[in-house]
């Protein structure tokens, strides 16, 4: 049984591979072609930095080792977007606007739901330097693209603000450890536990906090949402915000939900999720976070979102697969070396059979190489 | 001091991210067109099946985790061509020849050497279901092939065959145990150790092991080997293969090493390493491991090559860059949406500069779309 995997791990076999690796170079491209750098940061990082500013989920969604050099124990990244954070922070130390993108694996202890890897493939664009709403406006319309340019267009865009929360929070006067329960009573959509919670705040701020999950919907949800909830000055700048981002995005399908805060672990100010048709959870998730590289020694305004190419690979399907071309083994035949070299310089996959084989169980060979009065010809194969 | 990583451990950067990249895609390219396909093992497995016949050494450098699913020890990989090798015994189950390559991460819990990274990118390819010479053949020429593409053509490859030690510590009558000690003596060139060893060992075998670090050379050397070690039947043809493979690939700058065992775990054929000037180790190792898939429920003849990727493009050194163009907010303006969108479709690297920003500081930027009597065009600019 030397070949079972554990369970949420799975190998890409050829098919699912090629399709990854497609994906994967047309949406680097993409972020590259809009000015977005590639990095990639380790594996393996001291674990005090790798959950630097990050919450307790992402802790006991990480992976722990002791490095035998240091002593020290090491984690196993569950997260890219905070070392992207580390590199602009520290290492690029750049005065202007940064626009880096990444794609890797990263492992969880715990698979996010019951059909999540738990090494999904990380792929994510981020922008750091730039505080305005137009970086916001960039990375949706970004996301927007890639998604597109996968085959999985977003069906809708749930798009939040943290600082809503964060408003609530603090003028019912909840502290630290208060305000990460009550996050965590909001992204488990504990209602019971949030009632609890809530009748021991004042009013108005319990009431707002429990009337936050049943803000959701279109347009008009910012208006009412402006209406049911206490007049502070950041929930008004919050829901300006998320007004202009509509305005200014007319071709995307955005909806606004108030209290999605599944999955920011970091953020800070717009948040977005997207969703594809048929699948129950976000396909991508992104946002503001402005001030996470202050724990690397700079702070700077940041945003942006990531997916699991994994996920999107599975929903996109396979890409059209290219034949392959059969070639007898060419090493004394230098005519034909030359021709299956050309060939595969034109981005041809030309296979040669090995002297004695009788077939290729591999790839699909749908011509071969034959030769006709001294000349090497491609000839289809028959029924294939 | 959060921003430190653990020594051997390194981000890459745009430059050197960008370099790993385009090395990445033409290998994996070149693979492709001689009929390998993609797979992609999982970066964790159970320590049983990732160690599954290989040596004490990958054992050794293996970090080790508990599965929090299943209460058993889990391995992150150390090397990607057991799975590999799994991946074609179990998962697969072709009759015939089955071509694949990979390119990923693995991780050391010790670096290999002073320079090494604990995270290299192992890339490389594997064939299955053929025992001949060609199959040696076409990795030997690949692996050429593949290195001459990214820009560090090999100045020697080194080619032993693992038969002639196997051949003398079988006739000597070493246990499995002795003969991995021996093994061990050799691939660390520990000459005292192995002094010591062989004077225990019978004539004429101890004599013969001990000669084996002296016997590597040119093409004279499968003649003065055949000369001075015993006549077994597998010494001879050990030698006769490595002739052959001499006399194939004219072209190629072999030469032979009959104790060069180090890295080499599970082999049991025609071994090689690739070397290129001015940098000490191996550039790429590979060779024969008939058998390994065994382990999995299905015995294959197995060859290949593998290299780290990170090591290869820092040897390579940077490619062209090609430059950037600056663009002004679009988001407001049609025609200029249009003519970035267009550009980038041509695989152009367009940055739109956001409101108020005034320089930037990532990407060079060489050129400026401006409008000129209402059309937009590019403009160099100057002093770039």
């Amino acid at each position: 049984m030397n070949w079972l995997l554990p369970d949420h791990i799975s190998d890409a076999l050829p098919h699912e591979a090629a399709n990854i690796e497609r994906l994967r170079r047309a949406t680097l491209d993409l972020f590259r072609s809009h000015g977005y750098e590639l990095v990639q940061p380790p594996l393996l990082e001291f674990l005090d930095s790798l959950l630097t500013g990050s919450g307790s989920d992402l802790k006991l969604r990480t992976f722990k080792l002791v490095d035998q050099l240091s002593g020290r124990t090491l984690g196993v990244r569950a997260d890219m977007t905070p070392q992207v954070a580390r590199i602009d922070a520290h290492l690029l130390n750049r005065r202007g606007v940064t626009r880096l993108c990444y794609c890797d694996s990263v492992l969880h202890t715990l698979p996010t739901s019951q059909a999540a890897s738990r090494e999904p493939i990380q792929l994510g664009a981020e922008l750091y330097g730039y505080a305005g709403i137009e970086a916001d406006l960039e990375a949706l319309r970004l996301l927007a693209l890639a998604l597109k340019a996968a085959g999985t267009p977003a069906s809708r865009i749930d798009v939040g603000h943290v600082g809503v929360f964060r408003a609530l929070a603090n003028a019912a006067g909840l502290n630290g450890s208060e305000e990460e329960g009550l996050l965590q009573l909001l992204q488990t959509k504990d209602v019971p536990g949030l009632r609890d919670f809530c009748s021991r705040i004042a009013a108005p701020y319990g009431a707002a906090l429990m009337l936050l999950p049943e803000l959701f919907g279109g347009d008009e949800l910012l208006d009412s949402a402006a209406n049911r909830l206490p007049d502070l000055p950041e929930i008004r700048e919050a829901l300006a915000t998320l007004k202009q981002l509509r305005a200014a995005l007319p071709d995307l399908p955005l909806s606004f939900d108030l209290a999605d805060l599944r999955g920011y672990h970091y953020h800070n100010g717009v948040v977005f999720a997207a969703y594809y048709p048929g699948y129950p959870s976000a396909i991508a998730r992104g946002g503001r976070y402005d001030g996470v590289g202050a724990n690397f020694g700079r702070a700077r305004p940041a945003t942006g979102f990531s997916m699991d190419l994994r996920e999107i690979a599975r929903l996109a399907g396979n890409g059209e697969t290219t034949g392959a071309i059969l070639a007898p083994w060419a090493l004394d035949n230098a005519a034909l070396a030359d021709k299956i070299a050309a060939l595969r310089a034109q981005g041809e996959v030309v296979v040669e059979l090995l002297p004695g084989q009788e077939e290729n169980d591999g790839l699909l060979c749908d011509r071969r190489l034959v030769q006709q009065s001294g000349e090497w010809i491609i000839q289809v194969i028959d029924g294939k």
